[in-house]
C-alpha cells in the first residue's frame, strides 16, 4: 500500500515555526518526508490535508477503555470506595465489553489518539482485544492479574493461574493486526500481587520478549498497606523483585518518596501520569515535574473513564501542564515542549513502541494526528505549541492515521460504524444500571447524594 | 421577533434524566416551555435542534478577551513576572484590540459561552466594546482602573481620572445592543488602587445602579503587599471601604484566610474562580470548595488567554471540579450539579444578570447552549451531567443563541465572518511580536528557555 500525504504543515525543530510537510508511506511506514511538494505518481493513494497541522500520533499510555459505560456513574467516591464500588457494580458480559471498549476507542480516536496501552479484565479480554483490533488503533494490551486480596477485594486467581492466563492471552493476541497489537505483562499492582507473581511476571516478560505495566502507589491506603506488609515501599519491593527497568511502566506513581524517585531513575524506569483520575477520585497529586527532572520519561494516560471521566488525551496534557505549575508554584514546570514528548515518544517508550512510534521520522510507523489549522483559537506559529497543549479540543482533530490508514477523516469515523455503535451503547445504558447500583444499600461505600437543582422551570407559560 | 425551538432535550430537575423541550421565544425572552411538541404557526421562525441537548447559556464571569493574540506567548512566567511582561509586551492599537477581542468572542461562542464579564483596558475600551457588541455575545463590561503603583508598574491615572473615565465609558456603552451590554465598575484590584478610588467606585456603582468587579488576592506577593501597606487583608480592606456585597464580584480569591471567607459570606459576596490562570502562572489554588460550603456562589472565569491559555469555559468547569477534589483530597467536593450552577446562574449573579440569565425558565432571556447528543462520549442519562462537566469539548457545541438569535448554528459562526477574522489575526501575528519581545533583554523578567526537541527528522529518506 503506497500512500502520499500532501497540503500539510508541521512544527519545525524549534517548536516555534511551521513548515510544509509532504509524506510518503509504504506499507504503513514513513518512507520519505519533504518540505517541497512531491510529484504525484500512478498507484499512490493521495490524501490532501487542507493545510492541517500534522503531529506524531498521540499515545495514551494507560487506559481501561472498557469502563466507558461507567462514565459519570461513580462520581463522589474516593479511590478505595471507588475501587470497591467498581468491582461490584461494573461487571460486563462479553458483548457489553466489546461495545464498551469500542466506544472508548472511538472517543480516543476522535481526540487524536493513535495508540493505547490498555489494561483489561480476564473475564472479557478477548472481546476487548477484538474491539481494539476492529477500531484500527495501535495498542499494547495487558490482562490485569492479581493473586492476593487487596482490602475487601478477594483475588481472582492463584499465582499459577495468573501466569498461565497471561501466557495464553499473549499467545492469542501478540502481533495481531499485522503487528498492530502487542501484549504486555500486567501484574495489577503490588497491593494485589504476591512477590512470587511479580517475579514470575518479570521472568515471563523476559521469556516472551515483551514489556511490563503495573499500577503503583496510586492511593495513600494502598501505599501504606504495602509498607505495612513488607516494611518497604512499593517501588523498593518492585526493585527487589527485579521488576523495574526501561521496559516497565509504573502507572500513577503518586505516593513516592525521594528515595523511590531515585530508584526509578536508577533503573531508567518509565512512569505513566494519569492526572484526571488522580484528582477526580482523590488519589493525590503525582510528582510529575520531579520525576521528569530526574530524567524519568513520564507518559500520560486517561486511565478508565469511570474514574477520569474521559478518553481525551488532550485533556490530560492540559491538566498535567497546569497541575505541575500550580501544585509546585512553578510556572516554568513542564514546558509545552516537554508535554508534547509526554504525549508522543515518552508514551511510545512506556508502552513498548520505542523507535517505532512517537515521531515523524523516516522508518517510523505512519501514525499521525492531524489538527485543523488555522482556527480562531489555533493561530500563529510562535505560541502554537503552547496552544496545542493548553487549548486544543477533540473537535480540532480532523484526521487520524494508524499505519498510514485513516481511522478518522474530515471529522468522520472511517474504521467504525459510529452511529450504530452509539445506538447500541445508548440501548445498553437504558436497559442496565452500570453504576454502583444496589451495592451502596448494603451499607458501603456511600455514594454522594445528588444536590437538588432545577434549570427547567415547571411553569410552562408566564401565566401558570 | 417570534422564534420556536423544537427537537431538543434537556436535563430534568433531578439532573439524572432527559426530557423533551420545546420553546417559544418572543423578543429575546423565553415565553413558553413545553415537553409536548408545540403547534407550528405562521410568522414563527423555527429552529430544529436535531435532538440536541439544551442548557442555559454558559456565563464566563471573568475575561480579558483582548489577550487572545498573546495566547501561548507568555508561558513559563509566574504571576509577578507575567504581569510585568504583559504590561510592557502586550500593547494593542485600537484595530488590534478590536480583532483580538472579537477573536476571543469567537472562541468563547464556539465553546458554548453566551455571556462574558469582560474587563478591558481604557486605551482601547471602545474598540473592545464594539467587538463584543458585533459578536452577538451578552456582556458585562468594565474598564480596569487603578490610581496607585503596583510593584514596578506605575498607575495609568489619578483617582479623579479613574472615576471620570469609568463614568464616561458607562454613559457610552451601558445598555447598548438593546440591553445586551451592561457596564460594571472595575477597580483593577486593591494593590493598584487607593482607598479613595475604592470608595469612589462603590459610590459610583450606587449612583449608576450597577455592579462591581475587581481582582482580589490573586498572588501571594500582591496579597502580602496589601497587608504590608494596611496591616489588614485585601478582603478586610475592601469591607472597610464598603465595596463588598452581593453586587460585587471578587475575581481569583486565592489567598484568603478563614476570616476572609467569613467576611465575604457575611456580605453575601460573589467570587469568580479562574483555575486555569491560577495554575498556569502559579498564583496558587483557590479554596473554591470552602467558599461554596460557606454559601458563597462561586462563578467561573477563563480570565485572559495570555495567562489561562483559553476562552473555553468548559475547560474551566472540568478543571474546577477536578482541582477541588484532588487538592482537598475529597472526591465528593464540587459535585457536577454544583459546577453546572457555577457555569450558569452563579455566573449570571456575579456579572449583573441575576434573574435574567442562567436558567431555562419563562421570563428569562433566551440565551442557550446546544450540545450534539448523543455522541460516543456523551451518552445515557444518569451519568450525563457528570459527562457534561468532565467530558465535553468545544466541538460538541452545535448551536449558541443569545436573546433567541443564533450566534453559532450547526457548528458555523453566524454572527461573525470567522474566516476573514482568522486571516486578519494570522496576519497580525506574522507582522508583530505580541510576546514579551525585547523586554526580557533588559534583564527581567526572564522567559523560560524552550527545551530542545525535534519530531521532524532532518533526514528526508531512508538512505540519507
Amino acid at each position: 500500500m503506497r500512500i502520499q500525504l500532501t497540503q500539510a504543515v508541521t512544527l519545525d525543530e524549534s517548536g516555534q515555526r511551521l513548515r510544509p510537510i509532504e509524506m510518503r508511506i509504504v506499507d504503513g511506514v514513513i518512507d520519505s518526508l519533504s518540505e517541497r511538494p512531491l510529484p504525484r505518481e500512478e498507484g499512490w493513494q493521495v490524501y490532501e490535508l487542507g493545510g492541517g497541522l500534522v503531529l506524531p500520533g498521540l499515545v495514551d499510555a494507560h487506559t481501561h477503555l472498557y469502563q466507558s459505560l461507567g462514565t459519570g456513574l461513580y462520581d463522589g467516591l474516593g479511590v478505595n470506595a471507588w475501587l470497591e464500588a467498581l468491582i461490584h457494580g461494573y461487571t460486563l458480559s462479553e458483548d457489553e465489553a466489546y461495545d464498551a471498549t469500542l466506544l472508548g476507542c472511538v472517543e480516543a480516536i476522535r481526540s487524536g489518539t493513535t495508540c493505547v496501552s490498555e489494561m483489561t479484565e480476564l473475564a472479557f479480554a478477548d472481546a476487548a482485544a477484538q474491539a481494539i483490533l476492529d477500531s484500527g488503533l495501535r495498542a499494547s494490551l495487558a490482562v490485569m492479574v492479581g493473586d492476593q486480596a487487596e482490602g475487601n477485594n478477594p483475588p481472582d486467581m492463584n499465582t499459577h493461574q495468573a501466569l498461565a492466563a497471561t501466557r495464553s492471552f499473549f499467545e492469542r493476541w501478540n502481533g495481531a493486526g499485522w503487528g498492530r497489537l502487542k501484549v504486555l505483562m500486567g501484574p495489577v499492582g503490588l497491593a494485589a500481587c504476591t512477590l512470587d507473581l511479580v517475579r514470575g511476571m518479570r521472568a515471563l516478560a523476559e521469556e516472551l520478549h515483551t514489556q511490563i505495566v503495573t499500577h503503583c502507589a496510586e492511593g495513600p491506603t494502598e501505599t501504606e498497606a504495602v509498607r505495612a506488609r513488607y516494611g518497604a515501599s512499593e517501588v523498593e519491593m518492585l526493585e527487589r523483585c527485579g521488576l523495574l527497568g526501561p521496559d516497565c511502566a509504573l502507572v500513577h506513581a503518586v505516593w513516592l518518596s525521594e528515595r523511590d524517585l531515585q530508584i526509578i531513575a536508577n533503573h531508567t524506569g518509565r512512569v505513566v501520569h494519569c492526572p484526571s483520575t488522580n484528582l477526580k477520585i482523590a488519589d493525590g497529586i503525582a510528582p510529575a515535574a520531579a520525576l521528569l527532572k530526574k530524567g524519568i520519561p513520564v507518559a500520560l494516560g486517561c486511565d478508565g473513564a469511570a474514574s477520569s471521566g474521559t478518553y481525551d488525551l488532550l485533556k490530560e496534557a492540559r491538566l498535567a501542564s497546569l497541575l505541575a505549575k500550580g501544585s509546585g508554584m512553578d510556572a516554568a514546570a513542564l514546558p509545552a515542549e516537554q508535554v508534547l514528548h509526554m504525549l508522543t515518544d515518552y508514551g511510545a517508550e512506556a508502552s513498548g513502541w520505542s523507535g517505532k512510534v512517537g515521531r515523524l521520522a523516516v522508518g517510523y510507523r505512519a501514525d499521525l494526528t492531524v489538527l485543523r489549522y488555522p482556527q480562531a483559537h489555533l493561530l500563529g506559529e510562535r505560541g502554537l505549541l503552547s496552544r496545542l497543549i493548553h487549548n486544543t479540543a477533540a473537535g480540532d482533530v480532523a484526521a487520524v492515521f494508524v499505519d498510514g490508514s485513516p481511522l478518522l477523516w474530515d471529522g468522520h469515523m472511517v474504521s467504525v460504524d459510529e452511529e450504530a455503535l452509539v445506538q447500541r451503547a445508548a440501548g445498553r445504558l437504558r436497559r442496565r444500571d452500570f453504576g454502583p447500583g444496589a451495592y451502596p444499600q448494603k451499607g458501603q461505600p456511600p455514594q454522594a447524594a445528588p444536590q437538588e437543582w432545577a434549570y427547567f422551570s415547571r411553569r410552562t407559560s408566564k401565566n401558570d
